[in-house]
């Protein structure tokens, strides 16, 4: 296998198949892929030397949901980030007896290596303020940034029929906020309250002078899509007038590509250091039943190029 | 009485006394004013043909509040509004059984004057998404622009301690939503979340080329203040990305003059045709008890002074 053979058809052929919501990173020439399981019932974790090799590298189970109680039911969107030197897992989870009662928690590794040695429980993210985390909140990620570390997750508000906003703070500890949370982005557009009003799974992006953070929008089926903010890196990034938002979703489902409600990704990059940006979606788009219980959303590649200072995401295969 | 005879001292001399969340109108050479009464039990207005003669003009009581049901506690900010050749009332109520299940309610005038002809209820102001008129929401306001007609209104949300956002929505009608709601400010900053998280109260000033869009933020104690959005009246009102957000209050409490918690404004004009801004604000910092229940706030007027495209408030006294 070479591991630069990228080619581009046909594009709807899986990197990972029955991955949802994607993650990797690449740390000290070692890659780490981890997602939701279609049982949201577990949190694995595959590593390897090169991002072709994910494909058929073992996947390890490094946490299981409890019983009951907190974290014990939908299990979902873990991401692993290195912070100061120790390893985190983030990832929302349900309580069986409150399957919706879904919040953010974190994992620490108590050793170096993320996929063998143990992992301890943190608990649920704790915030600033009365707002944060009061309600189905999730997909949290992470970045540094001038030596702050920063958080952005997703939080439904209103009553009844809810809308998912995107929030930022900045973290005092891995699983403790420092500021009150700031609203970043609310569903705006038509292409973001398709069937629900929804902005979640938040990744951040590095390139130039600016940081990029995609998002996702509406719901699960093929109006899924992404949106795309940006700020000066130089900005305050807990001021919201620091962020633009794209008008126009900067990804979303391609026909004749036979991809369907792309989203949720991650970004990772080549051996060679390509952006390379990492999503899901399904080969089909007629769904039976809730899309959130169809086990097809496949883990995909695309490399990142770019327009001006806008990303362009070209879906690839990788042999 | 000279009709142009404003002196700027002592500022915090009431214009009216014990009237807050003040709105003045002018149309056809008269002005009227309603306002919330400290019993918050009814409806009030006053007419004259100068802003002076306001002051001491006899106040009618246009409509009382319900016995029980829906309009029957907490009378809030009324607004008077001639829409396509008709008065409307707009303000916000709750139910005694339920006194904080405030929403927005309308009023229409069946005859021209809005004083002494009749009012028929139109009931509850109708929304277009499962979202709008959900939660404790109030101080819509409305304005026509390009044979549109707007409206803006305060709307909490979360769960537990809430957040007061604004939204904006095109209208079908004086009572009907023509467009799904469009979340237009948030308290982002330090100055908007004192006490409470807070943006309410509304005001739509066109002005040159721009709409601007005060609004009150924080408690209704002395840390209450006013925060401004603007947009170019050529844009599309519905785009959140068209409207800009002062970074700073644009008034707050002003220890000196004796104001504090200054907020909750509305637009006019004197006779010959300056800008007048209308507000409430108490004349001392330190409140007894809840701050909703404190009959002092006193209406005031300020004249809008223009520095580049922002406009400044010079607090006035009409003698």
């Amino acid at each position: 296998m070479n591991r630069h053979n990228y080619i581009e058809t046909p594009l709807n052929q899986p990197f990972i198949e029955n991955r949802a919501d994607p993650f990797i990173c690449f740390h000290n020439g070692r890659y780490y892929f981890t997602a939701s399981v279609p049982e949201y019932d577990r949190i694995i974790i595959r590593t390897a030397e090169t991002l072709s090799q994910l494909r058929e590298t073992e996947e390890m189970v490094v946490w299981k949901k409890h019983d009951q109680g907190i974290m014990s039911h939908h299990i979902w969107a873990p991401e692993l980030h290195l912070i100061k030197g120790k390893w985190y897992l983030y990832f929302a989870a349900g309580d069986a007896d409150d399957v919706w009662a879904i919040r953010p928690y974190v994992l620490e590794c108590l050793g170096n290596d993320p996929v063998t040695d143990p992992w301890v429980e943190r608990g649920k993210v704790i915030g600033a303020d009365p707002f944060s985390f009061q309600d189905f909140s999730l997909d949290m990620t992470v970045f540094e940034h001038k030596d702050d570390l920063y958080c952005v997750w997703a939080e439904k508000v209103s009553v009844g029929k809810k809308i998912s906003n995107l929030y930022i703070a900045r973290m005092k500890s891995p699983w403790e906020l420092d500021s009150q949370q700031v609203l970043l982005s609310s569903p705006d557009y038509s292409w973001e309250r398709v069937d629900f009003w929804v902005n979640e799974g938040a990744a951040v992006l590095f390139h130039g002078d600016k940081i990029y953070m995609t998002y996702s929008a509406s719901a699960t089926g093929a109006c899924y899509c992404m949106g795309l903010l940006s700020a000066d890196v130089s900005s305050d990034l807990l001021d919201p007038q620091s962020w633009k938002k794209e008008r126009e979703p900067v990804m979303e489902t391609m026909e004749e590509a036979g991809l369907y409600g792309p989203g949720h990704n991650s970004f990772t990059q080549t051996e060679d250091g390509r952006e390379i940006m990492v999503y899901h979606a399904r080969q089909y788009d007629e769904i039976v039943g809730d899309p959130l219980y169809d086990p097809n959303r496949h883990a995909y590649l695309a490399e990142v190029r770019w327009d001006g200072e806008l990303p362009v995401f070209v879906p690839l295969v990788v042999e």
